[in-house]
């Protein structure tokens, strides 16, 4: 038999490349790019329906396939009152508004006569379902379980976003906080192979279903060390007073060696250019809301200081979550937000995955005993 | 800023070692190990519960600590009947049994006060948990929604494999099943970084809690390329009417380059040193049960058509789903089976990882377009 080659690569696949993609591309010297388009760019002038088009057919859309792909999005709002009535049986409960979503989207899987399918064609539509489902799930899930009110239905004439926040609400959101809000979702569609996109590859890769590898994602999101770090840092600023407060904090978080939340990134070691399109925007929202100065004060200083004590950028997450807060959106939809615009470059991901298929089965470096004799002889199978 | 050194990896990490373990390593020769202990060794003297301490805990239990760890599991098998009247609402729509598992692990979340802690201690219950109320919701969601009948109450006079066929059958299975059926619970517990293992793995390595792992894994191991072969390969067999059949079937699948379902194996290339005790199994089964000696040849033919057109010996699966056949197990359920012993394997993955982390996230090599211009300028943040 011939000798395998056995590869060792750093632990957590810190810089290891381990498939093709052609969808997004993150770079160490601060740029992400969507299928040939610069983050900054889709952010000022694209919007959620043409970007997860973008992400998910590989090219822009002209105006007919554009108007087909809203269409069938909106089509596809409704949920069926089924799984609201069981969302009503999870009330009072340990879940979290993104195990809300998880459990949502397995029980959509139910009503998907062709949930199995791996053709293209098949899975464009399922992705589009799951998109534009997910978005009444989680808007609905929350004020079911957490709110305790009636859920809403999705109206037609508004566009994803807007229409979300409406269901979330119940009223229809200014243009400006639905503009806001449709720029973060654009921001956090899509980022190479991160954890949860990898996740969802890996489920891909048995041949398993679109939905149990977008339910896959969407725990390995919720994770601190992930798409949960929007929720932590926002929780973390709201504690800190003022910007000689925040100095202390991360002083005496830095000497105790814990995580400063909202800091850091694999890729990123510079700039995180979704950092840079988050801050235009916090600027922006101070114009019109300047309550939120002292907010941003001590953010530029948690930059500050992370950077002059660590030399690390604060990431997306670390803006994002703020800007929702003044948006006045709940802290604890921030990851389930996050998973709303992700769950378009998941989709993604896993049908560039089945199309070009090879089962994610890595090797461990066994470390424990070998060669143990178990010491009891019970001869089960010769005494069958 | 310093220069990035990339490492690229074959296509699915074959043959890459992506990091440390000590709870099992399977060898291309046909060895497999768990915690030091052989597979032949433990699946001819140890037992389901026996075995599950071993790969939680890392060594095999004394008689005091085995005795509390049956009590433990005993007492956890309840769920409440909240979850079984949201399984009344899932009859007669689109899932399977593994979907249902995976719903039924969350729902299970939802009553677990401490489900997000990492502590070791905490991680341990939360596994004895999650192993015991899995058979409960395995065997009560197939009876509830794919049969139509009431659940049944666990038993605890019996142990868990027995208890599990009594849930699932409403009679207490006679010992040569009971035997028969723990003995493969034995085989499937554990295999290094398989592809639900790692999945799990990816999740944990973000700290996403343990239910959310699990649950991964679970989405993983339903692909056809992992668990769900024990399925396919049963479906596949129970069409061939002999040997001489079995020929056709092979030497027609193989012209149209379609793959054998059951064979083939990323670790093992000569021998799946647990199918060599799956064989004995069922031959053992023939003593008592003739009536199968039909299929059993043309397992064999299979084997000896594969081996000699391919050089691919049959996997765990090809005979362990007829084993399940023999024991009048429902073929929609031999891949939740495989989940119901291998949720121990996960468990203890997952608090290996979070025991010593780093998150899981490689890199993609771009292949996309660079450069592109976006063709709208809406100017969405300087207007806002």
């Amino acid at each position: 038999m011939e000798r395998i080659e056995y590869v060792r690569v750093p632990k957590g696949l810190e810089n290891v490349i381990v498939d093709k993609s052609s969808i997004s591309v993150s770079d160490p010297e601060g740029e992400l790019i969507y299928r040939g388009y610069e983050i900054g760019d889709l952010a000022e002038n694209s919007f959620f329906e043409e970007t997860a088009y973008l992400i998910l057919k590989g090219k822009l859309p002209n105006e007919d396939e554009l108007g087909d792909f809203i269409s069938k999005l909106k089509r596809e709002r409704d949920v069926p009152d089924e799984i609201f009535e069981i969302f009503i049986k999870l009330k009072g409960k340990y879940l979290t508004p993104i195990d809300v979503q998880r459990i949502g989207l397995e029980l959509l899987m139910a009503y998907d006569e062709k949930w199995y399918s791996q053709s293209y064609d098949d899975l464009i539509l399922r992705a589009i379902k799951i998109i534009s489902k997910l978005a009444t799930i989680t808007a609905n899930g929350y004020r079911i379980i957490f709110k305790n009110k009636e859920p809403i239905k999705p109206r037609y004439d508004l566009g994803h976003s807007e229409n979300f926040l409406y269901m979330l609400k119940g009223e229809v959101p200014d243009n400006f906080s639905s503009r806001i809000f449709d720029i973060t979702m654009i921001l956090y569609m899509d980022h190479d192979f991160n954890a949860s996109t990898f996740t969802t590859r890996c489920v891909g890769s048995t041949l398993s279903d679109i939905y149990s590898a977008i339910s896959a994602g969407l725990g390995a999101l919720k994770g601190p060390l992930h798409g949960g770090a929007n929720e932590k840092a926002t929780e973390m600023l709201l504690k800190i007073k003022d910007e000689n407060d925040a100095e202390r904090y991360i002083m005496e978080t830095l000497a105790k060696k814990e995580k400063v939340m909202g800091f850091g990134h694999r890729v990123y070691k510079k700039l995180d250019p979704r950092t840079a399109v988050a801050k235009k925007i916090f600027a922006k929202i101070l114009e019109k809301k300047p309550q939120y100065l002292n907010m941003y004060k001590i953010m530029l200083k948690f930059e500050e200081v992370m950077w002059r004590e660590r030399k690390i950028p604060a990431n997306v997450d670390f803006w994002i979550g703020p800007i929702y807060y003044t948006l006045d959106l709940d802290i604890p939809l921030y990851t389930p937000l996050f998973a709303l615009s992700r769950v378009v470059g998941w989709a993604a991901h896993y049908i560039e995955q089945v199309q070009e298929n090879k089962i994610i089965r890595p090797k461990a470096d066994y470390v424990g005993p070998r060669g143990l004799n178990f010491p009891y002889k019970r001869n089960w199978l010769s005494k069958l």
